[in-house]
């Protein structure tokens, strides 16, 4: 796990023995603690952000709206008791703050201090969005995933292969668009290009919502030529995401230079490829 | 075949004569019986669905509802008879029970005879639900299915990639359902938020039923950003799979040299590609 | 071009002259008229069958029904002459009679003939049906697409995998479907289980019509299963195919031993796998 | 970059130094002036596009159309003295004119000056067609998406196996739609063969409108059928381009030694990995 490598040890080291297991509870997950402070915590976000969501359906809000509300307030609680130990027990609380699962964590708790604070003296509309902002919570879920390395890896390698790609959709989508803004026209759905690429583009992913779809047989035709185009396009980000995962899987437990350090692809290699030293045999 | 493996076979040398064809034709698939039996039971499994699948439809049900009960009651005596035949033949008859074929196999005959014991005492909406459980029948034909074990591989391997991308969906329809419902509103059929996130995946998985759809050009824009993202999205899993396909495929065959150490990507070689030593047969 | 190896070329050289030249227009392409006939043959299909297609549209046909007609009599004497000439030059004619491209051939001319037979006679629903089924000519096209042969090894040494795929998609398909049936019932458009199947293959294909969709917040979240689900299963077809077209571009143009004809996957190999020949030194 | 290697550099040197900065910060981008235009020319295309896009907007038209149309006429301004500067600067003006770029930027300014000239003359429907051309403006963009060299050869050496997919898809939908149509007829939308050949085009591609969709039994069991194949079908491009996409990955940087004539995959190896030789440096 990468967060643990980000922070320096030997400060750590000189904490006191309170704040060290407050720390190794938080960031680490070696200990007993350390892990079951990551279940709890990941029950407390998922709970969470399921009460604000039933919260947003009429019939369970009017009936159950007071114990959601009450839940609502001891999960914010839970966060800020969190986010102030998280504060507490990191070498450098002002980098934590600052980067983006610090934002996330102070922004998940935020909006109910802002209602709490705010009854009586804003409008419904504002109030309304504060509330639903909390759902933004299922952001923590992120320190989750960043063992995902292999896929970041892929798609930073990919960058320029995906910004192609982008730029292409666009231009397809920009012509395509504006086609069948000329064929179709308004009387057919078509209101204007804006309108026709939002089609272009529910056309070319292939969801294909059909609020909006063609009338002529030219436009139908024009339709159809995007759709078949769609497969292609679609094989591209496939393609390249594959092909980096392959690439990525080839390069993984190979024979690894004694010498430099330098990892050799060919599982059946007698010599660094870097440093010429001779390898260990391979299993 | 797996299942074969998993039983002691030194143990079935023990039986007697009749109970050791039985388990043959049965369990087994070297003999002519153990073929036919293969394929009878799987044309009797789709038959039988077919014949509930049939009785679903009113038009059909009016019509030639007892002949389709009859035969229904013939299907059942059946795969009563093939669950009795598994439970005698085999070596340990409880682990089979509780097994997941052997759980599958009650439960695809325990509903008629619910039916035929609750005529007159149950209501109509309980009989019509136990009825349709028996369309679960069809688990039975995962017991043809378990030479992809090579498939079944891939996924265990991948099990963390799933993880982390089962995870960012959820992040991404719980923040997308949120936005539109904040953008599009009641007004426009997002009413509550499970119902945003429910538009959501059916928007980033590119079904677009069309049922609830943006209106507003704001929610198209984010729309639009989604289903781009679906692109990206559906890469992911296309290329894990793909991935371990690909991996899976290399590692297969792989033969290695006594003298020389190499390794053989080809499952039909007879001497080393590097030294020209004979190689021992591969399995 | 598999045809040609296909036919035994000693026989071929005791034809007449004039019938030589026929067979290698018809059936070669190394000459400028082989590969004139293949460009004039792949232009007559395609405008046929567009004429057909043409005719179905209702104002078309009543204008230009007459034009069309005779355009569409003048192609069948031309397919009429291909398919004598075909049997003429193929020094086997019966094997190329009961071939598949034989009976394409032969089905793309009869509907004309029982058309011109059958006036007075028929109703016009048969006639109807008659005429339509002219439009399976463009399977003649199907004679240019045996270069494929890469794909099609493809497809057969994956059809393990491919029967595994869709017994699995049948099973899913059946067990949703049943589940929807009975959460969402007959007043939401789910009117009986086959309907619901094929709801469930609209959505697990991410086609996703709109024509049957869940109304229930349940029947909601179990279609959200299937999607996500859909995700994984779309990723293994492609998966399989494409691990397929990786293997065989590995094998393509590797060393091939001049002893015993074996291609060697390792572009780096020194000796033959199979012969234990010393290979000649690859580009 | 392609562009630059296209022009012969030896003209370039014995051109004047104001001609040479020119062409320097049009064609170059090496030097901060080549990199600054390049990012002012693709906002500026981006804006221009915008503008015409908003224009479409009735509500924004009405109220802004003025504004937008005085933006307008400045980028076309813009757009002219790029033109201009670009004929100027090329070392073989006539080639640059014809070229697709050369096209792409002459389209992009022409209808501006059409409806200034046409202004009082033209009818307004050709005049909206005139107006709508310019958002093909966007093509402008694709000058910066040559370095995807890679992705071009890629479908240039699947161009066989991609007319093989369309000649298939071509058949599917054919076939498919005029099955369709005798199934289900007129009277469920299905009203001739192209309609219907449009509906399987839609189908297949997974995209789904629902705006015609089948409601027969028969019909919906046949869609089902193409549904699943679509799955199959889509797997082919995707496997085509992942299949280059992967080979290309292998074959780039490839290192060959000269003493054992080993190729070593990786492309920053200095020694050879079979017999530890130094590599030459690789480009």
């Amino acid at each position: 796990m990468e967060r643990e490598n980000e922070i320096p040890k030997d400060k750590i080291r000189e904490y006191a023995p309170w704040r060290r297991t407050l720390h190794d509870t938080i960031f680490g997950y070696h200990t007993w603690q350390g892990r079951f402070f990551d279940l709890a915590l990941l029950v407390a976000i998922l709970l969470s952000v399921l009460m604000i969501m039933l919260e947003s359906v009429n019939s369970i809000n009017d009936e159950y709206g007071e114990i959601i509300r009450i839940i609502e307030v001891t999960f914010t609680a839970i966060f800020t008791l969190e986010y102030v130990a998280r504060i507490i027990s990191h070498p450098k609380p002002i980098k934590y703050v600052l980067s983006f699962m610090g934002i996330v964590d102070f922004l998940s708790i935020l909006p109910t201090y802002l209602m709490l604070l705010s009854i009586g003296t804003s409008s419904f509309a504002i109030l309304r969005s504060i509330r639903l902002i909390r759902v933004f919570r299922i952001l923590k879920l992120t320190r989750y995933m960043f063992g995902a390395r292999e896929l970041q890896n892929a798609l930073w390698n990919s960058r320029h292969k995906i910004v192609v790609f982008l730029g292409s959709v666009l231009c397809i989508v920009v012509v395509m668009g504006t086609l069948l803004y000329m064929v179709e026209g308004e009387e057919h759905g078509f209101t204007s290009i804006p309108t026709s690429i939002y089609w272009a583009i529910v056309t070319l992913t292939t969801v294909g919502y059909g609020d909006i779809a063609p009338e002529t047989v030219l436009g139908q035709g024009i339709a159809s030529a995007i759709m078949i185009m769609g497969y292609a396009i679609l094989a591209v980000p496939t393609g390249i995401v594959t092909g980096e995962i392959v690439n990525e899987k080839r390069r993984q437990g190979m024979n690894k230079c004694q010498r430099c350090q330098s990892i050799t692809t060919r599982d059946d290699a007698n010599y660094c490829y870097k440093c010429g030293e001779r390898l260990p045999a391979s299993n």
